[in-house]
């Protein structure tokens, strides 16, 4: 199994598996060997979304076989949550997809004074579904968790006491790779919705620990934002910039 | 005019401005008075899209007369040309706009081997009408150029004689923060479509001084990874990474 590229890749929920062998959903069944065509002995990569990948085997039954763990590396080297206002329409989509993708560890997607929609509960549903997906395409080990949206100082509490970083394109504020930590550690980059964080939000974030940092420049949107904290943290940690 | 942020801005072409007076167009007229409804007298921001923003005001005829040049300094510090496959459905669109945000001055939509679209020519009117509005968004000072769609070796000779960094996603390519200039100077970032270069381009773009470079351990979509190499050039040349 040299070639992992070659290799279908498939989330199967730690509780489904006992020992060496995993118990497939009727759905995964159907998606191994009905979408996908595989048959009984044909390989593919279990990947349980918690750190592990394993060469797996499709059995007869409902259930596969999992063979040696595979050496994958593609985590950032310390978990980082996002804080992310809700955007309008299918933003949060996007930002789901594409923060998987470059790696972020939690998303709390936030009700903020600014927010324009109010989710429904089911839509978490949508949004778990897309951080799967995106992380079988982009080889992510762990499925990012994706928590209810939830009141700023709900999340705030939920996220736990590790150094904030809240995105604000006021004047004078520092590049946050002035102040990223050099080390890799647990952190969490805030980013406000449309229009931003209300001033009563930016003085309470402060007031709580909350780091204001820049991203550059230029003007970001709220679904642009995430990503490029993201990639500067990843740069920063993986290749020392 | 110190708080720019009130001001509406409007992107007005340089063909339109002799001296201190801007023609505008029935279209514009009907925007600024209808929809932004402004009124004879009331000011806005004009931008040529070519590195000028200028406080103007709206005269009662169709024009506007420019008044002080403003201070924007929102420009990477050099620019910067984006070569990219042309992704399925409307993923273009969204580089486009991302792109815009992050600094990007020329795109070039690339037909690859893998491409999968091949657009009609009347796509790149709806391209550069996403990137003007992005660049009035994101307070740009440079309209980014839209070239047609057009094949890689054309892009290659039209983007003429700048350093040519090619995203490849294979092991053991170095990272992009390792081998851009640390002094700004034009140049081109090449991405792939999905699926990726095939054999015979990376050869062609090696082979015509194309340098490969990684984005980093994870593996990004093709509408990801422009988004992470702006993010990385404007952290690298700004703030001195």
């Amino acid at each position: 199994m040299n070639d992992l590229a070659r290799y279908q890749r498939l989330t199967i929920h730690p509780g489904q598996i006992s020992g060496n062998q995993a118990q497939l959903t009727p759905e995964q069944s159907h998606y191994l060997r009905r979408v996908l065509r595989l048959q009984t002995g044909d390989e593919f990569i279990a990947m349980d979304g918690q750190g592990h990948w394993w060469r797996a085997q499709l059995d007869a039954a409902q259930t596969a076989q999992l063979g040696e763990v595979l050496p994958i590396h593609r985590e950032l080297p310390a978990p980082v949550a996002l804080l992310m206002g809700i955007p309008k329409g299918d933003g949060m989509d996007a930002i789901i997809r594409q923060a998987t993708e470059l790696g972020v560890r939690q998303i709390f997607p936030l009700i903020t004074e600014r927010t324009q929609v109010h989710p429904h509960p089911t839509r978490r549903h949508r949004w778990r579904k897309i951080a799967t997906e995106a992380a079988e395409q982009s080889w992510r080990q762990w499925l990012p968790e994706i928590f209810p949206a939830q009141p700023l100082a709900t999340a705030w509490a939920e996220v736990g006491a590790v150094p904030k970083f809240v995105c604000d394109p006021s004047p004078g504020v520092p590049h946050l790779c002035r102040v990223l930590p050099a080390a890799p550690q647990p952190l969490a980059v805030c980013i406000g919705p449309e229009g931003g964080w209300s001033a009563g939000e930016l003085a309470w974030l402060q007031a709580n620990g909350g780091q204001r940092v820049s991203l550059g420049r230029r003007v970001l949107r709220t679904v642009t934002a995430p990503l490029a904290a993201l990639a500067l943290i990843g740069a920063k940690w993986e290749e020392h910039l």
